[in-house]
């Protein structure tokens, strides 16, 4: 039985909480960050609190919090001053209420000591199914990446929307198209999965739809025809 | 029991007569396009050729031939000289050799009467689930925005994975962000979705973001943040 503590009260903590609940070999106790005064033993104390007030919160542990970890994706660890510390990152865009499912989601862990990640092995394993060891500077990267196949790639839902409404046509009918998009890059490498207008350069249909947006909408097309065709 | 004859050879026709040979209401005949001489009379003929070659194709059909349709994204019914014609577009990225589930894929219909229109729903019905009637300008604007949900999400992901390969980080890690992000969308809107450090004007974080990237990938960054923002 491996004893956590989880620190918070935002959106990962309340699932991580729900799933943990769950777990045999996890015995959980919550903590609210704004009572930190008789914090409990602990195998592994999570963090899960906002990027801000990891540092701040991460301060009033002392040894017997066990492991100290965080649950960001941008905070280096050693933004902690712990010797031992840590993360435990789970890699997926949380919505308030909506269930979770970590089977599907990654948990990026890191640690100072191979002992320490092989905990948190342990501990990722208990409500999920894939882990993976990720450096600070790594997970900085995937967190830079995050924004966009996530951000970006739903601005360009927002885009291909819009030119819809325009024309009174249903956004639904590209819905699957949207989602054979995502799944197809989970079997072949998004530079193979190319396919369009900018990958033929077909300068004929280029025009055509560049004729067809506004100014703004003509800059993004431009641009990533552009970065399609180099890269 | 309705006949349809289906002209073609390419990844489209192979697609859709696998799905008519199983379709119990439909009596399906396939054409070679080169070798359009006796062609067999039927209530709808599908010519499923590409782009360029749609309007010849068609020239060589009678009215023998029923209605006659076209299976592109762009090319208007009005290059079609028959009087009855119209447009049977099912819109989906087709890939070679892969299996197409049509009961998922939206067919876009167009006609010039009601009665050619019901017949394609018929057709459409026997092999998939959703049609849609579309003008060949909506047609258009689908394609268009086709364009952003597809190719130019699929180059977010190709920026993403460039950045993870970079670091050595498995790209696999954003395979469930990238899921979950193509499915939201399709219970709230793009607009409502969109979180991240542009929708939250995060500018120390849009600071470093930038750093990190080369400077095709920053004018891409700069563009698409900035569009968020005034969107």
């Amino acid at each position: 039985m491996i004893k956590v503590v989880l620190i918070g009260q935002g959106n990962v903590a309340s699932h991580l909480a729900t799933a943990f609940d769950a777990a045999t070999n996890i015995e959980i106790e919550k903590v609210n960050s704004r009572h930190l005064k008789n914090i409990p033993k602990a195998d592994v104390t999570i963090i899960a609190v906002s990027d801000d007030a990891i540092s701040s919160v991460s301060n009033l542990l002392n040894a017997s919090a066990g492991l100290i970890v965080h649950t960001s994706g941008t905070v280096p660890m050693n933004d902690m001053h712990q010797q031992r510390k840590g993360v435990f990152y789970p890699l997926q865009s949380f919505t308030k209420g909506a269930i979770v499912d970590f089977s599907n989601i990654p948990f990026c862990l890191e640690a100072t000591n191979n002992n320490d990640l092989e905990l948190l092995e342990l501990v990722a394993k208990s409500i999920g199914e894939k882990s993976y060891h990720i450096t600070s500077n790594q997970r900085k990267k995937l967190h830079l990446a995050a924004v966009f196949v996530n951000n970006f790639t739903n601005h360009m839902y927002q885009i291909g929307k819009d030119i819809c409404d325009e024309h009174q046509v249903p956004f639904e009918i590209l819905h699957p198209l949207i989602e054979e998009t995502s799944k197809k890059i989970t079997n072949i490498s998004p530079k193979e999965a190319q396919t369009g207008p900018a990958k033929r350069n077909d300068q004929q249909t280029i025009k055509n739809h560049l004729e067809q947006l506004n100014s703004q909408q003509q800059e993004i097309y431009k641009l990533i025809t552009q970065s399609i065709q180099e890269n």
